[in-house]
């Protein structure tokens, strides 16, 4: 009986969605992404460190968070905000990056009112620290923090369940995952964080990352699961490859890190 | 009366989807732009050249188009097709580009089957030339071909109306648009196609360019017809700020047209 009532306010929901747009009344401007009317979704790019930034917001209260912001685009994304007509209210970090510098510290300047956010366990300086199961409410938008530690100790997926989208940070890349061999690295950590929290979503959930080097934009739960070349293998091959990698000293690492411990501002 | 039957259909349509979904049976890999279950959508990137190419498909029939493939990611793009299981139609571009080599002649080659396609104005060979208000049809998605010349003659925007969205080649780029100053580039015809055939769309109606060079992934009607610098302004001031951009020779325009004349296969 429950279930049945749950699935006729789905039902009731979607028709009153499809009424909205059948009467051509748009919310201000419209989402990339168009998960019902109530979801605001871009995805914005820096192509010197291959950063993807991600806007999320609810266009009925016009109540926005940035994800991931990079501090030489920081006066583009408050630009973009304001001509959205969209209030700041969070500027997050999946986690303390060492290949860029945040530009959560220069958005609260930009943008009075701003909250940075970061994981209770990255170890940087920021007005929330998430906890793992903390939901942060934009609107009527629910963002679910799940930790997903091994690229560092800090390390959250932000996981929007109502839009069945996730932003994965560096723990899971398209095809790829983050590196495991600096900061507070762990590759058995990090196998463990994708199969028991990023792998558990359904399939059809859209990740979206905080990097991609192969002009890549999102990727599903789904493909990962199937074609991720490193992470459909068993544990021990997986550690096995990330031991191997012999990738070059992170160029950034030194300035991002100090940067990054206090949102990017000395 | 017709009138409640329309809405009466689409809230029985709304109603299905949102049945199928809430009974967990997404279509084998979920669109990173969900518009209902009957679309996928992917984006992807040429770093080099500031290139997207986008795949569009239907998931019911497993068919698909690439818009603007770049002969360098051929590979990758084929690849990805067959990963996500859907069989290539149509190469598609949007006009003949003087930035980068097309990849249609070379997935004709990787997927067997494949047809290329251009506007009939371009100049360039292909398997179908498309002429203004040609529809083509993939699976139920119908993409409508409306001329937009002004950056080339053949300049097509590729129109997706049930699901509000556009593909707009050069003719329009977010905040900006495409050279005026070679090929059959005309500042009047572009200023006079964008303003009648794209700003005239909903304003809720999402677009996707061929090219950004700032990290920006996608924009809207009412967006461009607010802020874009140069086609908020009049037709004349328009034309003088184009006469006077100065930019450089395109660097690769001696390669690209005669390659992109038999869709990149010498």
């Amino acid at each position: 009986m429950g279930r049945m009532v749950k699935a006729l306010a789905v039902t009731l929901r979607a028709a009153q969605a499809a009424h909205s747009l059948s009467r051509g009344v748009p919310t201000r401007f419209a989402s990339t992404m168009d998960k019902g009317t109530n979801f605001f979704f871009r995805q914005l790019f820096d192509t010197v460190s291959s950063t993807y930034t991600y806007i999320v917001g609810d266009p009925a209260t016009r109540e926005a968070v940035l994800i991931d912001p990079v501090l030489e685009h920081a006066q583009r994304d408050a630009a973009l905000l304001s001509e959205l007509g969209y209030k700041l209210l969070y500027a997050m970090n999946t986690h303390m990056h060492a290949d860029h510098v945040t530009g959560t510290g220069q958005l609260k300047s930009l943008l009075p009112g701003t909250k940075s956010v970061i994981g209770a366990n990255s170890g940087a300086q920021a007005d929330v620290h998430l906890q793992d199961g903390t939901t942060l409410s934009v609107g009527s938008l629910r963002l679910l923090s799940v930790a997903t530690p091994g690229h560092t100790n800090g390390c959250l997926t932000y996981i929007l369940h109502e839009q069945g989208i996730a932003f994965t940070g560096d723990t899971l890349l398209i095809r790829g995952c983050g590196r495991t061999d600096f900061q507070e690295g762990s590759s058995e950590t990090l196998y463990k964080s994708v199969h028991e929290r990023i792998f558990t979503l359904p399939d059809h959930y859209t990740l979206y990352p905080a990097h991609d080097y192969k002009g890549q934009t999102a990727t599903t739960v789904g493909e990962e699961k199937k074609y991720n070349p490193r992470l459909t293998k068993s544990l021990d091959e997986f550690v096995k490859i990330m031991d191997n990698l012999n990738l070059p000293y992170p160029k950034m690492i030194d300035k991002a890190i100090p940067a990054n411990r206090v949102c990017g501002i000395y």
